[in-house]
């Protein structure tokens, strides 16, 4: 007698992930096949379909959901699924080709691109070098962190969940912008960023043997992600905030550990009690951000596969400068899971639900 | 107000894990916290008795069950504890200290160690250099692959849960011994672990610098190991069964994979659908042995964390050899997860409560 | 003034390297730049041609060689070049294109793909799925491990450079089979080699995030290499020899670990010392393979960017097999070094020259 | 006939090793084994005294100073051997035990620990917790750095060879400080470093599981590093420098990428000019640094194992800062190789002797 017949998913909420082939759709994939009030109903590749979720992903047979066809990513075709909501786990600029018609017929959207992320389409063109795809829709899009907007998720039809570096920089940085006790200019930033970062791309530079062993900045000094981390520090802050921001590529498959240099106001002697209070304050609520205290620095190995954010800091009185030390999953809190803790959000569910696992 | 605490479990059977601080232990744990029928009531260490689930592992920060203590190992204060069943997650030989007396004070036992897994003192001695701690409950144990003996474990006080290379080796030959389509002499393993299969323990050799970028085989003629894979080889053969098995350091954190080389009885050209139609009959009710088919390889990458083992195959009709592949997470099947599957069988619940992450 | 302007070579022996930007063709590259009898005098690639090796290869910047300039592979300019010798690191069919017309133009060739390694065009086909390309040379070309041909090696002007896999396999076997003291039938081999093995192919498999964390087997029953490897094991034995063959692909950037089983003849007792005298007497004068001895493994830490091949074994008393342990870097012994060990007595240099580097 | 056998060096320098047996004294023995100047003829450990340098160092078999023997760290039994010149990889503190009374010996000294690093025994006791074992020697030693002391390592008969983070910090920061156009003031630097940066030591947190698929910040605000990297920074600035320093350990065997953010003066637009320039006059003549240019990165995967620091640098406009990015071998140039690069200056050999190996 089958043990795996029998564990059919109670009726869950009805969802489609569209441009599952990638790892920020297999992570994703993953949460939702464990997650009690997800029934997924749809999955979309234009490279797999037709195939089984469990030949695509051989990790994933053996649970209920493992036969799943993936399907051709058209409209109709989602629809019919009868999913209520859909992330999108699409490149950017792609991404909108189906938010657009998919808002219309009714769905509502978790974006996983950079598509809705920026209030400013002009912003949009100077990083994304491209004008932006459906600037009518960047009011209604909530940028999708819970720590921030929770109240603005609940109620949103197009939710664009942050990016992976963006959430690690953010999570320790916007509690002390606002209630101003570090300074908004000269903030410098390194984030160190496991490969899974990069995308599946089929790319020379990605392959094992160039980065096992390797350890490389890149990208600065404007990475794109930098677009919405001075966004959204400058709403922090109360005004325009530019900061240096450079991303390291490390030979780990996930996980991305940033450190941030700004200074503090005031007195060197208190500082380290205003900042743990701030975050005490400020992340009361939130079960997905732990506060690791004075002297501590976050360790990916703690976060990895989970939806935790971890920040530490130390004072350098010699130096007037605060140091932040955060810790996240790119693929978890940095994408997947956090578009599943805006799901939560959005259909009434507790924060957390599927989300506690270590 | 705190999300996190809401979160109470519903009523579980009250569970002791004793000595929770090595790999095994923390794995073990992993799965504990998110098990819906587990309460976990204590958990032992010498080393880190006093200190809070949170602070020893900083992973388990944001688990509703982050709070409890570790207690010293002392049979009353397990007892006190309320728990109805304790994993031990010992060393071999220490192990015993604690089963004779947790059995006598009612408490059902499951084992890690490898104290209670073979059949007869006399080998225990021959490979562990020591007389067996307390060979009466030799009879009493019941060995805790439930894909063997879930009939046996459901009713057993004692399981002793088999190691991890027996796993690996054990899933993919016992059900073509016991059909007879390979033959009992001649073979050969080769077995691929990750450096978690080595302990906790704080040896030069088990540094990073050591280990990363090295590969070694290990351990052989005479591994620990091969004492249960031959004595559960033996009774699939119905005869006496000796191998050859070599162990291999690698540099991951988790996983095995092994190879096996044996000769296949009968025609070469059926025994292709013999290994198969076998596997299918044996497996057919088993939630946690995935048949990948012929001619293709277990990657570790896809067990990992999980309870499953995979399994496949290829038939070298130039030698007359068959060649089987199977990988698992040697903390997981090959300890923690496997742990837990017996538990669940133990106590009434669905094999797979708790064990269908992905 | 500049200290590396001054670091002219001496004149040394003209030397091209047809086809360089492979993993292989890049090692045999860093050892030829610091090889005190050779004068680099032209490289080749289709994709780099134009670019200078310092550019192509960042490492090798502050060479003096660092400034030459990939040129298009073309017979014409690689004889125009004045090398006396040419390196081919092109994939098996394309250096037959090569080799026959450098041949006719008095080159002496050390091809590194498989085109010359097999005595026997039929199995050839076999095994690479296409007609030899250039069958009459089979029987100019000499199989190039000095280890077991080196007399022949001096005199050759076509020598075919091991695969890497057969030289981790044939080091250790060689010498017993031809001794007598082990038996040629029923031998399995199982093989880990690391990622620079696959070459430098842009395919998502060999992406880091595919390989990290990841242990699997691959190719087998029939791995290309299987074809050199039995047609050698079977020259030392006398008869024809198959043997059952399994590589994995582990995490390591370079390496091959081969474990070997193989059933001794005589007395167990004996057959410890048997191997080790054995090995003495074949490996008497050659100074690139290092005897661990009896109940040590190799480990390719210790071989890795070097020219040794590590061999130890340990007897098997209980099943009368004897396991052999070898360790090599597939790019160094297996590949690239080992060319340069042939170059070395083609041109009656000492056979350590530029290769004791440690 | 055995080749190894005729491998005698030349007559060269004789050296000593004076505590040899942690990663920094092995890759420092590696670079000595293929030195063409150096005779070494003696080695020492406390706890492998009496051991072949074979047996301690497998991977060294096969060269031909293999077969010496590790002697006790006795000051007469150094000098014994005749030693012009020692090299003392020591831990700091011990260091100076070995340093006082060999100088007065007669022997020439380079010390890879932090004993005569610094000028001031102040800093140093604020730093290291403890008292200058040997105060009156601190004038007397060179700072170790070759492209900085040059002159004065010709003629030193104790040069104090610079940290592993510092040579990676003050490569690229000193000529642009000496130069004037970075401001000496809020520079923070984040440095990423390999496994073995931490040393042999036997501690939990450098077990392979700790170190795989982890990515932490350690050490800050004041590693001891801190110290000799502002003593030098100060000197070339002409006033006193204090930076924000934060370290990180990341899983790579060897390896440091150094990401420095400082304040450029002057102009944006000549900035990324002026930094060329000033690269291109204060290291024209200098063959280990290599300067990359202007939007480029330093990878350590191309330093490792060489003695070469690569730099690389970008403007930041929008911030006024200039990134620099360096990476070297912790090992190396930071540590081992830059050692020999003083011996070389010391002897009067051209300074890049057995040093250009790629």
């Amino acid at each position: 007698m089958c043990q795996a017949g029998k564990l059919m998913k109670p009726q869950g909420i009805p969802v489609a992930v569209v441009g599952a082939s990638g790892y920020t759709g297999q992570e994703l994939l993953r949460i939702l096949l464990s997650h009690p009030s997800v029934n997924l109903v749809a999955t979309t590749s234009r490279g797999e379909a037709g195939r089984a979720l469990r030949d695509v992903f051989p990790r994933f047979a053996g649970s209920p959901t493992a036969d799943l066809i993936f399907i051709e990513p058209e409209i109709d075709a989602i629809v019919a699924s009868g999913a209520q909501v859909a992330f999108l786990a699409l490149p950017h600029g792609v991404a909108s080709e189906y938010a657009v018609p998919l808002l219309e017929r009714g769905l509502r959207l978790i974006d996983l691109s950079a598509d809705y992320r920026l209030r400013d389409a002009d912003i949009y063109r100077e990083f994304y070098h491209h004008e932006h795809p459906a600037p009518a829709l960047l009011a209604r899009a909530v940028y999708g962190m819970p720590e921030f907007y929770a109240d603005e998720i609940v109620k949103a039809d197009l939710v664009a969940s942050p990016g992976c570096y963006p959430t690690s920089v953010l999570a320790p940085l916007v509690p002390l912008l606002k209630a101003g006790i570090v300074e908004s200019e000269g903030i410098s930033v390194a984030s160190l960023s496991g490969a899974s970062g990069a995308g599946k791309k089929v790319d020379p530079s990605l392959l094992f043997v160039e980065i096992n062993e390797s350890l490389r900045a890149y990208g600065a000094p404007k990475h794109r992600h930098l677009s919405e981390i001075e966004q959204e520090l400058s709403i922090a802050a109360g005004k325009k905030v530019t900061i240096s921001f450079v991303p390291h590529l490390v030979p780990v498959t996930a996980g991305i550990a940033t450190t941030t240099f700004c200074r503090y106001t005031g007195d060197a002697k208190t500082i380290g009690d205003r900042v743990r209070e701030t975050y005490a304050a400020f992340y009361r609520d939130r079960p997905f951000v732990r506060i690791l205290g004075e002297g501590r620095f976050a360790d990916t190995k703690n976060v990895v596969r989970t939806n935790f954010v971890d920040i530490g800091w130390v004072v350098d009185s010699r130096t007037g400068q605060l140091v932040l030390s955060s810790a996240e999953d790119n693929l978890g809190k940095g994408a997947g899971s956090q578009a599943v803790q805006s799901f939560n959000l959005m259909f009434g569910l507790p924060e957390t639900t599927g989300l506690l696992q270590f």
